[in-house]
């Protein structure tokens, strides 16, 4: 895998770049909508790559792990032949759903013991097992094994977590290098930056994590919670340590505000699923702010989503018809919100990405928060 | 609204021929996907159009009354503009849904009171209400308001239930008559014929309907849970009766088999749930055959759903994939479903066409209707 840093901004660390993957070129900064179960809930394939314009999609271990399970995929050759889809996908490594979803969980140093959320099976996953099982998936860009910290978390406790993650990441390392893609296409690893909301923490893990010198590096343990300032201000810290000629990941976030306002940090990738979850419940992201589709205000308002943005969705069908179908629960609701919010996000990344290369980000990123961020 | 009769097939009352209305042609024998709501559940408009070839869809009064009510339906000036769908649109009138859906009904000559399912409100239709309701809804192939009886039926009940549904149809003509579309286009209405299963009662009642000389006419009071051969042979009993040169509607048939039974008796229109419902529970419809797509055999099948078929979502993606989608109730496993499902639909009752064209109407059915019907 090849990273390139194509155009830094004057004003900020925001800067455009691109990762050559086994599946093709992702230009960053870059948001890759949640592709938890091996798809993108409500969403068709060629609605990712023709309408939404996704370059990278992302899976979850912890859930294609249990369904369809891993003989499944193997047998049909790893996940992008599975689900259709053959543009990078990257996996997270199921740590962070072991914590949230499954039952009984324990974290020894050797791995973790959990019940599955579906069928209470019990399982073991360890830094071993991630990486045999994202073998097995066959992403572009696999993640080490980790545990990510609540919010908040006593500092003893974060502190031990972060440096079992390092140990786990070692092992991680060493058996992803002892091993090979299954289906004959390199992919690469990253590690995750860990620590909480401790400044010296979170520079002791980025800086134990750019010496293990992967392709990529991610910040996990943001966005659970804690203020958006905290965030911020741990993504500084390790921004300013993780390698600038490597991809930065920021996983789980964000809003439209929190990207942009990561972007100028020096954040390169993204994921989140709120605009796919927040769009099942009647919450669009659009050109012109927030909108709550549910509110009486849009009854019977005849035009189109969002106009400025574009695309099938947004301009072909109406808020009138769109609260109508959330309200009545129909499918079809979930589906065009899901498409319109991701479409969103996707444009988002891209003019991002032109304001930094016309060397304007900083003044447009302060005038999109304030836009972006109104309810209307 | 014209209606031609383009071929006749030499070897059964099966015919082709096409409708004009105001939203365009339809060519006949169609299937009319339902889309309850104001939305064929799960699927986009353009896919109804680009990938299923919709001619015309169904709407349903009841529901529609209900949500999102006739005065947004109004303000968007009509059905059509309100989802976005240029095409013809025809609506049930409501009776039905009543019958099975409503709470606390009482039936009485003036008209119906009912409760909605969904919030308990009581509300009254008669055959004006019903008329003045669609109207306002503005499809182009509306129905008289009629008692649809249930399976079986005592012969007192169904013959005072099918009088009463000719003098509710007297009335709804004579509403019909005296107002115009709201939106500047012409609306046709549709009489149905009831009857229950009792010869002698579906001819009086063919009888009277053809005698309102309206420019179509349907057949109500079937497929509600007796045997095919009893709907076969009302079918045809009415289909002897109904003018040559209108067209025929038998309403909520059916399965593939049942659609070409039909398609031989005279009947030009038909609509159903099964695909879609059917669809979201995994039943799949293919050229091949009949596949419960949760069965274990389906487990790990790469190869597509339907390679004969053809169209994005038939080849895009495999039978293992939709096994997946299905079992983890995923969203895109019933969107999936229910598109092949009305493309399937779609291209047996264009095949349909093709043959009677051909002359070979017969054969082919019969052929189709036992390779069609086997569960693989």
């Amino acid at each position: 895998m090849k990273f390139n840093v194509l155009h830094t901004d004057s004003g900020s660390n925001a800067r455009v770049g691109a990762i050559e993957t086994a599946h093709g070129t992702i230009q960053t900064p870059i948001f890759m909508p949640v592709g938890t179960a091996g798809t993108v809930k409500g969403v068709h394939q060629r609605e990712l790559t023709d309408d939404i314009h996704a370059q990278v999609i992302l899976g979850n271990t912890y859930h294609l792990f249990l369904r369809p399970g891993t003989e499944i995929l193997t047998q049909a050759e790893g996940l992008h032949k599975f689900i259709g889809w053959d543009k990078p996908i990257l996996t997270d490594s199921g740590g962070y759903q072991v914590y949230s979803l499954a039952g009984n969980r324990k974290i020894i140093d050797e791995g973790v013991t959990f019940k599955s959320h579906i069928d209470g099976t019990k399982y073991v996953f360890s830094p071993e097992k991630a990486i045999d099982i994202q073998r097995e998936i066959g992403a572009d860009i696999i993640m080490a094994f980790d545990e990510c910290t609540p919010y908040p978390c006593v500092f003893d406790y974060a502190k031990n977590s972060m440096e079992m993650t390092h140990r786990w990441l070692a092992r991680c390392c060493t058996r992803m290098d002892e091993s090979n893609g299954k289906y004959g296409y390199e992919q690469a690893l990253f590690p995750i930056v860990q620590g909480s909301t401790y400044t010296d923490l979170r520079v002791q893990s980025a800086e134990t994590i750019a010496e293990f010198n992967r392709a990529g590096n991610a910040i996990g343990g943001l966005s659970v919670g804690e203020p958006a300032e905290e965030m911020y201000a741990m993504t500084e810290v390790v921004c300013g340590i993780l390698p600038k000629d490597k991809p930065r990941y920021l996983m789980g976030v964000g809003t439209p505000a929190n990207i942009l306002e990561s972007i100028a940090l020096g954040i390169d990738m993204f994921d989140c699923v709120m605009p796919t979850r927040n769009g099942r419940n009647g919450m669009l992201f659009t050109t012109e702010g927030i909108v709550n589709i549910r509110n009486e205000k849009w009854k019977g308002v005849n035009e189109c989503i969002d106009q400025h943005l574009g695309g099938y969705v947004s301009t072909h069908y109406s808020k009138a018809y769109l609260r109508h179908l959330i309200i009545s629960k129909e499918m079809l609701g979930a589906q065009i919100a899901s498409v319109h919010n991701l479409t969103f996000y996707l444009w988002l990344v891209s003019e991002a990405r032109k304001q930094i290369e016309q060397g304007d980000f900083s003044n447009w990123k302060n005038k999109m928060v304030k836009k972006l961020m109104q309810r209307l």
